[in-house]
């Protein structure tokens, strides 16, 4: 008997990764169309046409339960596909949308589901042009699976490679509401709301405003996640400032509770990003502005020391490492 | 209680039309981005770049078991997805995939279905570029589903609606012998092999040859499905000859046994199409040159009456409907 899936292997930390190059990478043998290819595992791929950066992206939602405080499956699967296509500098054109739904569903759900997902797709005026529709029998499948697929233009293609020692880095609001949300969901622990949003208005006010050098949206693996991909592909370190870095207090009390670190509980509308340094005050003023911005921080700033690693300065004065987490806490967060 | 899902909404026929038109294209708002939306229901989308159709695609793929004869759940996605755009006249760019499996599942037989994938995309020369994997929890998924999207670049955009009386109807090869492996799986009533592959290569030798006025892969609800569309679609009526349309013998044996219509049986690397008539016989000449298409034949053609019907001449010179059906003979065939 070989090896085994194990649910940390889709918690999208050190794991994921590691069974990703060591099994897709190394079966296709294609695997480039334009300048990111699957092997930068970024948010999405780009296709050059005519010169121009075409960002692809996909992502297949899971959640359990999928309906939750602040959103659904629905909302939460066109906001996941419209933030991987806004963090890599793409205006997003047209959203793919299929989905595989267990037999014996209410028909009525469903039409919650597609209802919340249009309200996201009229928000951002982005249109689900194309789709699938599959039945599993019962006992095959536990509830809904969506699939969302986009594509959008690059205005300027931004890396996970492209952060630089002085730039500053901002979130643009609390984090890990989306974790800590389906966390409570499971455990039966009060109603946190989660952060599930599109954040391309935020991304938008970012990027005409300053210099935007790497961008994510902290999904599973949260921050620790996000900003240790970002110090290792950018080749520098990453030092964060705890007091600064914004958390609600339902977020914070269950983490108390739990024994969990708040940095490595996912977002589903947030995005974190390096600006250069001079353009940090104005790229602020600019995203606070904006729904869905209004609480941002500037939470650290890219060194020359410690590459490839992010370094907290504690509230009562100390330093620890974040390390990269091995996966997300929980499974099927999204 | 409200009504709910069956399989049969997932099958590909009538009454999976319905529920789309119910549900998904009365809730969506924004369904446009080019030529061809969602209203038009069609294998694909189009986006509009500098007066490009640009074609997009998805499909979840569910199919149960995920390894049959002749091929598995790997290769059926890539081949699926690069039919879905060879059929609207698009030359593919690039493939998204994304994964779900089910926690303890062998990660040899994860690579397996990689190997298998990757198989396609070399043999048709197009890259997988951007994907995602996610785990579901032990009880919570039956095996793997794969869910693939793709772009492509339409060289000339071919639509349901564009036969016309007198085109000819030829079918690449014989029918339903996806169909009829899965339902021979699951009954245990021997091998029989499927047909699942890629139809890029037919295609282009049928589009550069003369014109082709509709195309479509007949997957669920097979040809009956495929060609009642086209009919409907494009306000012609069609006529087919039972005699010449191709059957392997193991198809034909198990249908007679199960008392099905292979009509109505999925194929998954067959394609039908329109076809001016006076280029028919050099377009079914240069067909037949190419791997996939040596045994395509000539199986009706459009004419003026019964518009939107769907008409055969049988063996013993009766004439019969052939109606949508209402989804295909099994679930998850695909």
């Amino acid at each position: 008997m070989g090896e085994k899936i194990t649910w940390s292997h889709g918690a999208g930390g050190k794991l994921m990764g590691e069974l990703i190059r060591k099994t897709v990478l190394k079966e296709f043998s294609l695997r480039k169309a334009g300048q990111v290819g699957l092997d930068e595992l970024e948010d999405g791929a780009t296709i050059e046409i005519d010169g121009k950066q075409l960002v692809f992206t996909t992502d297949s939602y899971t959640v359990r339960p999928h309906f939750f405080p602040g959103g659904n499956i629905g909302s939460l699967s066109i906001s996941g596909t419209i933030n991987d296509l806004a963090v890599m500098g793409a205006e997003p054109l047209a959203i793919a949308c299929s989905v595989v739904l267990p037999e014996g569903m209410e028909i009525e759900e469903f039409q919650q589901i597609l209802r919340s997902a249009n309200e996201v797709s009229k928000e951002v005026g982005v249109p689900i042009i194309t789709g699938d529709l599959k039945v599993a029998e019962r006992g095959g499948l536990d509830g809904p699976i969506i699939t969302t697929a986009g594509v959008g233009l690059a205005r300027k293609l931004i890396r996970n490679s492209g952060m630089r020692p002085g730039d500053k880095i901002i979130v643009s609001g609390p984090i890990g509401e989306h974790g800590a949300c389906i966390l409570a969901c499971r455990h039966g622990m009060g109603t946190i709301f989660s952060d599930a949003a599109p954040v391309l208005a935020v991304v938008r006010a970012a990027m005409s405003t300053g210099e935007v050098t790497a961008m994510k949206d902290p999904t599973r693996g949260g921050l620790a996640a996000a900003l240790n991909e970002i110090a290792e592909k950018s080749k520098v370190g990453i030092e964060l400032d705890e007091t600064s870095i914004p958390i609600s207090q339902p977020v914070r009390g269950l983490c108390d509770l739990l024994g969990l670190d708040p940095l490595i509980l996912a977002c589903e509308g947030r995005v974190v990003m390096g600006v250069k340094e001079e353009d940090c005050d104005r790229v602020l003023k600019e995203i606070r502005k904006v729904r869905g911005g209004e609480q941002a921080e500037v939470i650290g700033r890219a060194v020359e020391e410690h590459k490839g690693m992010v370094v907290l300065r504690t509230s009562v004065g100390g330093r620890r490492i974040v390390p990269m987490p091995s996966g997300d806490p929980i499974p099927r967060i999204c």
